[in-house]
């Protein structure tokens, strides 16, 4: 059991342990539910055939929802960036999640995303336009470059979610890179 | 002394007295060039009258030089936001600074600013675009909507330095708010 649990993120031998007597000795209602958890979550989650979250049915309720706009499709990296995004409240379209993002030196290129399934989904005919979405980082902006041009040259209507200062951002605290940017894409008034 | 120290933003008078003594006791040369580096500031320093940002002449350096682009006027709130600008080396027209912001609570309102100069300034005939960079604050905001508005009605074409996701951001590591407005602001790529 100490073994099983080291296989979760940043869990060492000494916090395994810790953890195995903590279940054992005060926990053992916890450590049942957390089996049973395991198990259904391995053997009922599947990806949505839509967005590629992950998703119970074939389909999941997002991408069922006759309530969302379907001619609006934005791009994430992962799930996580799928529940930021609903958080806002600012969004009704929908999403297709590439579960990473394109990264050479780790061997992670357009084949190992699958991004075919992407390009299928864009041109189903549904859509409109694809927001990319992906982060701000070296890897995130390779990712939307490269997606651009691949749904640019299928035709489709393409944007890139901006760049610039925070919500409350003062231009005194603020790096120099975050500014510059802000000024190439100044918006006209 | 101590009493006069006090003047010194953030320094109280048990902060005061310790300067005190640290300059009588360990460093009178010290005591000796603030004291004439601060009647120097006072005699010497006025605003550009071009660009409103402290300077010991008429005009200052930046504005006389014609190395810069003449026909882009960045408005900000302060003299620290200008030195962050030009730290980006991303610009390379001409400044205004505001010294302040419109702030009503506080009885900072368009005549207390000074606006007329700004007017004059951005109407002298070499501005072919302003482009306001006050902070994306409350204040900054109404600023710059305030402007845009007044600007705007002189004919002037006017941009708004850009909001969204700092460069290197993550979509799971940013709040809503800025989230929200990046998309709204997204770029057509």
């Amino acid at each position: 059991m100490i073994e099983a649990l080291r296989c979760l993120p940043g869990v060492g031998p000494k916090s395994a342990q810790r953890m195995a007597y903590h279940l054992l000795q005060r926990d053992q209602q916890g450590a049942l539910r957390l089996s049973h958890a395991l198990r259904h979550a391995i053997e009922v989650l599947r990806h949505c055939g839509r967005c590629n979250a992950f998703s119970e049915s074939e389909v999941c309720e997002r991408c069922d929802s006759p309530r969302r706009d379907a001619s609006l499709l934005c791009v994430v990296e992962m799930p996580a960036d799928l529940n930021m995004m609903e958080q806002t409240h600012a969004f009704n379209g929908m999403y297709y999640v590439l579960m990473g993002h394109l990264s050479p030196l780790d061997g992670i290129g357009p084949k190992e995303l699958h991004l075919e399934r992407l390009l299928a989904r864009a041109c189903d005919g549904s859509v409109r336009e694809v927001i990319l979405a992906t982060n701000f980082t070296n890897e995130g902006e390779a990712t939307a470059h490269y997606l651009g041009e691949m749904l640019r040259a299928r035709g489709l209507k393409v944007s890139r979610i901006a760049r610039g200062l925070p919500v409350g951002g003062e231009i005194e605290h603020t790096d120099a890179g975050t500014i510059a940017q802000a000024l190439i894409e100044r918006r006209s008034l």
